[in-house]
């Protein structure tokens, strides 16, 4: 259906782009041929690095006659194989349109280009007081552009929301090259479909998206933090339910199993008990009377539950405490050649059966994985350690994650609470939404996308996964 | 395009409804022709009353093959004749399915059924300490599909967000009678593109709403609220501003001009001063040290700017307070035989500018517009007092709003906050969201609902906007 980048189109492209933005040489496609996730690779026909939302209008134009697939990407950290192009044609760059564009201080928003990395921002609006909550994992690295096509979540999810929550406003490239722009500096704008929200989360295929206008908050002026340690999985769960049901919604609200804390403690000997079977990480941001109120009872809380319950008294021992957290996946990541990170999400209250679940079936299928993610908000990362190359091992692992897939969705849960559905878990996504559900999404996709140039081959499995080179 | 109800259709919806259930005798026909906005009437064929999704669907199934209007309602409390049955067909009445089916205390969350009104649901989580923000001035009355359908807003918006931030899950009828059900008791899900969203605010075009899975939070303990006089509308605008610049998210933050003051205070006598130019209602909730701290800090920028600031001191005062803003579309409304409430909203910062050209508008035109609203969002109501049987003066009350939502839009604004496209706004949305806008919004239009039996009529200024029947 798509077509190969012709030597037309080549041109027209350079005289868009100019000849030091538009690549073709062998080591560019190379560098742009895969992203975070392993074992999924393919070459593009060429790359592409626009300026401007005209550019990108410009560039749609013709990949749209030319009927050339467009694969957009950021940092291309994404964990589902989202932006691997795996039919070749255009892979669309945004990291040159990095620029914060404003910081609206009297209606509380930033207007900012697709590019922009998320760190960036979270430091430029901090420095004022203000407060961008989304913090994936990847922030250092990741932009606000893939942040929004991938609804990132992150450590905040259960007080402050996801990226969803934050996105009032998007300035986007249709795959014909017209420009639309959503929303506005409103919190309130119900002026036909919300095709904001509906932006958010579309993984690259029905849109480019160009610059956004986000939401911010004022920034809580005080943090606090502790540490719980069970020798039981189901006394941790309960622990989050008893939190919850005394009317607390804490900042943050983490957690990691045995494996986990093995394996960080290991590589980071921050003094982890390695014999407990699950820790939780309670935070809470805001005002200081308020933290400390609720510290003091989520404390007390643990304590019937806990063997151990560390409340952080200085910055050093919440940098501690977060640093636990923070460097999970990759001390888990240098345990074997291949990492696979997964997001099986749950509702809060299934926590507890989910991570037992998931020991079961790594047991049974006799592979390795871990589970850590955040407990308040259901969303869980088991993660394998395999290695890519041991072909027999992989599909023993593919079948365990099939299976925590299902496990998930028979507790309330979905396939993926925030890294998407990329190529990798297209094959899955019918078991969360239905057949009916399926064929609804593939009617907006026609109707944004008619001939199917943006990011084709993710999302909906028409075709069967492929890992088209494997890396290691 | 749409049909007439056959009479072999009349069969079969009695089937699935029984005699009790399927209406078409003339008295219901009118009971259903209208909704809340004044000036818009159409008879429907017939009136279904369903009590269970899967009756949705088996009528649902009839409508598709016999190309048949539907036309889902709450309460009808819509202000854009939303829920008019503009093509005649069938009335489809929600309000029997009206069970909240769970409280969820560990998840927190609500399933309840469409049918909900909207002030049951915020009853009965109060009782247990629980809080669902969103509070449309129709909540007394209004469904909870109603809400979803139209995105509702009121007067928590600033700090809480609107219906779209609290809907987490749906169970939805689609035009061919499929069955889908979307996202979850979850605060991440990214399993494809959010349906969820997507049909909140749809207006009954995309499918029929029938059950929900909404966010609840846990009710602030404690609230105060004050009320600041100001003798220039700039100042109350700066005031608004400098809240915000202080780092201050207020829960209420309303706005009402001279002319509602006056009105207001004529009909309830509650000690307005009727020589201010423009009044703000703050009010904080949450731990009481820091509504405390909030509202000190608020009166002493409110001083700068405000004549006079009053602080509730008791329960009496607050009720006093709120119900000033709460009575006053009821206080307009009896000034005249026709009352048009509109939603015109602005960035925050651009209120008092919008207010201004609102005054200077009706003047122009020699129509009685009054404005009070959401002044935390920028959601202003300017609201018309005139007399339908008047058409010169109807006409001039057209242009005039006409010219009101050039000038919201002109400011970064939109034509509808939180009351939606429907019929009476239709003309306007291409205004908002562009040709560009409106393809994709038909697109997506297409996708669900090919035959354009769901809601025809709404949402695009396909045909020209017209009043069917002039009731007063």
């Amino acid at each position: 259906m798509t077509n190969k980048i012709s030597s037309a189109a080549k041109t027209r492209f350079k005289s868009i782009l100019g000849d030091k933005r538009f690549l073709d040489d062998e080591q560019s496609l190379v560098s742009y041929s895969y992203d975070a996730t392993p074992m999924y690779q393919a070459l593009p026909e060429a790359v592409a690095f626009p300026v401007s939302t005209e550019e990108v209008s410009a560039i749609m134009k013709v990949a749209h006659e030319e009927r050339i697939p467009v694969y957009t990407r950021g940092s291309a950290s994404n964990l589902a194989a989202g932006t691997v192009p795996l039919h070749g044609g255009l892979v669309l760059v945004l990291t040159r349109m990095n620029r914060i564009m404003e910081i609206d201080q009297e209606n509380l928003t930033a207007t900012v280009e697709a590019g922009v990395i998320t760190k960036s921002l979270h430091d430029a609006v901090r420095e004022i007081g203000l407060f961008y909550p989304p913090d994936p994992g990847s922030m250092p690295v990741s932009t606000i552009g893939g942040n929004i096509a991938q609804c990132a979540g992150g450590l905040h999810g259960l007080k402050y929301g996801t990226t969803k929550d934050y996105v009032l406003g998007l300035t986007a490239v249709l795959p014909n090259g017209e420009v639309i722009r959503t929303g506005g500096k409103l919190t309130k704008d119900v002026a036909g479909y919300d095709l904001t929200k509906l932006l958010v989360g579309s993984e690259g295929t029905l849109a480019v998206i160009t610059e956004a206008i986000l939401k911010l908050l004022p920034a809580p002026p005080y943090k606090r933090v502790l540490l719980a340690l069970f020798d039981d999985m189901r006394a941790a769960g309960r622990t989050v339910s008893k939190v919850i049901a005394a009317r607390i919604i804490p900042g943050t609200l983490e957690f990691m199993d045995q494996g986990t804390i093995r394996v960080v403690e290991d590589f980071a000997k921050i003094g982890l008990p390695t014999e407990v079977k699950a820790l939780l990480v309670i935070g809470q941001d805001g005002h200081p009377t308020v933290v400390d109120e609720d510290i003091r009872k989520i404390r007390d809380l643990c304590l019937e539950e806990a063997i151990d319950v560390k409340v952080a008294q200085s910055d050093d021992d919440i940098d501690n405490i977060m640093k636990a957290r923070r460097i999970a996946l990759s001390a888990l990541a240098r345990m074997k050649p291949t990492t696979i990170l997964e997001d099986a999400t749950v509702p809060r209250s299934q926590i507890a059966p989910m991570v037992e679940k998931i020991m079961e079936i790594s047991e049974k299928h006799n592979v390795r994985i871990c589970t850590f993610g955040h407990a308040g908000d259901g969303n869980l990362h088991p993660t394998c350690m395999t290695d890519a190359r041991d072909h027999e091992e992989i599909l023993r692992v593919e079948a365990a994650f099939e299976e925590i897939f299902e496990a998930a969705l028979r507790l309330g849960g979905t396939i993926t609470g925030e890294h998407g559905v990329g190529h990798a878990k297209a094959p899955y996504l019918e078991w969360k939404v239905g057949a009916a559900g399926i064929e609804v999404m593939k009617g907006i996709k026609a109707a944004f996308d008619p001939h199917g140039i943006l990011n084709p081959g993710k999302m909906f499995a028409g075709e069967t996964r492929k890992r088209v080179v494997v890396r290691q």
